[in-house]
């Protein structure tokens, strides 16, 4: 097996540049980091690239590394190079990030979830792996909402990105192509003057959007809803978590 | 106004050990770090002993110093070595910790929270947060849960530790007492053989137990709970997010 020892490797300078957004644009591939997610990854067929451990990785013998990609070992130096986490566990994998020109509005069935201008990535992700976990059918990463496969975003989806439709796009004709098919479209604000969430239903088609986390969702945006939701504050918090709003409402709405 | 710009100073060293469990303890003491929590620590009249401003503080001439509480500037330095965050807003403060030996099981009402060996600060400090706005009585931090006055905890609670009952003491005799009341004593677990959680109607009086996030809830108190509650999941994500389990736990079974 071919070891890497040196940061200065030039594959490695390369790796190290999808932990920026430009550099994932480029090669059009971003990092997994750790054995659940590359476990995960090799499990559900996704495009790997290069499998890199380290020679003490303590799973190697499991790794099935699928056809046409690489594994390589690289050395602790390296590991710590790569990864975006304090306590790395000696396992990465390059993957390339699927095609999504091809997913329309017009196309796609069930739940959804929608973020507009969400800024942080621990919410981010979370926010996908409870979709995930809440039967959801895919994510739209508006306009101003981080890159989705930032390495801590990545992290705390937790793989959910393999089961999810992930697509980047501005949220605008997604809402107008979902209304057009008779689909709510939930806005959401914090606002008591909105309908109280738990007081519209369940639905199997629709939309929910989340907003920004100190701002909420675009105003504009929120004139283009179907109807925006609140979940009313019995206590004295000002506001709830976003990502715990979203698993509320995610829960709540969707018809199992 | 008094000017300290050492971080060798006494005082600043004494502040500096509140960053710690063990200081905490000793001195009885914790810090607050930002406007938000100063300001609502103020207005809900806490036990504050000291007000520290850099002095270009922009909301300086806004803070209304508590009888007793003593303003003290610090320079730049000084706030960079207290300030558990990379971009600190240049005001804290130093807040008693209030005395809960007082606060027994049998004399509580409403809903509780009891966190059972809970690990990571921004999981726990957004349960708080959570617990508040879903008009929670009060939380216990059970064994294993770190440390209330911790400053990534206080800094995720925003504050919501001054609007609720805050005890640190082990869960089971405060289930006991509860059960002795004929108030339902919620287990948590991902086990689909549990109640799903949205079966069992809503309550006013009533404690929810969140447990460790890799773990779950210990076993030997989830045989001592009146009923064990399960979150359908309904995608391919393994397991929610804590936090975002007891948003959804908390609003489902929280009567209004």
């Amino acid at each position: 097996m071919k070891i890497i020892t040196s940061v200065n490797n030039s594959q490695v300078k390369a790796w190290s540049k999808l932990n920026t957004k430009k550099g994932r644009l480029k090669q059009g591939k971003y990092l997994l980091d750790g054995w659940h997610l590359v476990k995960e990854a090799i499990r559900t067929r996704e495009p790997i690239e290069t499998i890199m451990v380290q020679p003490d990785f303590k799973h190697l013998q499991e790794i099935e590394v699928p056809e046409g990609a690489g594994l390589i070992q690289i050395t602790d130096n390296v590991v710590k190079h790569l990864s975006d986490t304090k306590h790395p566990q000696g396992v990465m994998a390059v993957v390339k990030i699927p095609e999504q020109q091809t997913i329309e509005p017009e196309d796609v069935n069930g739940a959804w979830l929608f973020m507009d201008n969400v800024q942080d990535p621990g919410n981010i992700g979370t926010m996908v792996r409870t979709a995930d976990a809440a039967g959801f059918s895919g994510i739209v990463f508006g306009d101003g909402t981080a890159d989705v496969y930032n390495p801590k975003i990545v992290r705390s989806m937790q793989g959910s990105q393999f089961h999810l439709k992930m697509v980047t796009a501005p949220l605008e004709p997604w809402i107008q192509a979902f209304k057009a098919q008779n689909k709510p479209v939930f806005g959401t604000e914090l606002n008591p003057d909105a309908r109280p969430y738990d007081q519209v239903g369940k639905h199997a088609d629709f939309a929910l959007i989340m907003g920004n986390e100190g701002n909420g969702m675009n105003k504009e945006l929120l004139k283009q809803t179907s109807l925006n939701l609140y979940i009313p504050i019995i206590g004295k918090a000002e506001s709830l978590n976003v990502a715990v709003a979203a698993g509320i409402l995610m829960f709540q709405l969707k018809a199992n």
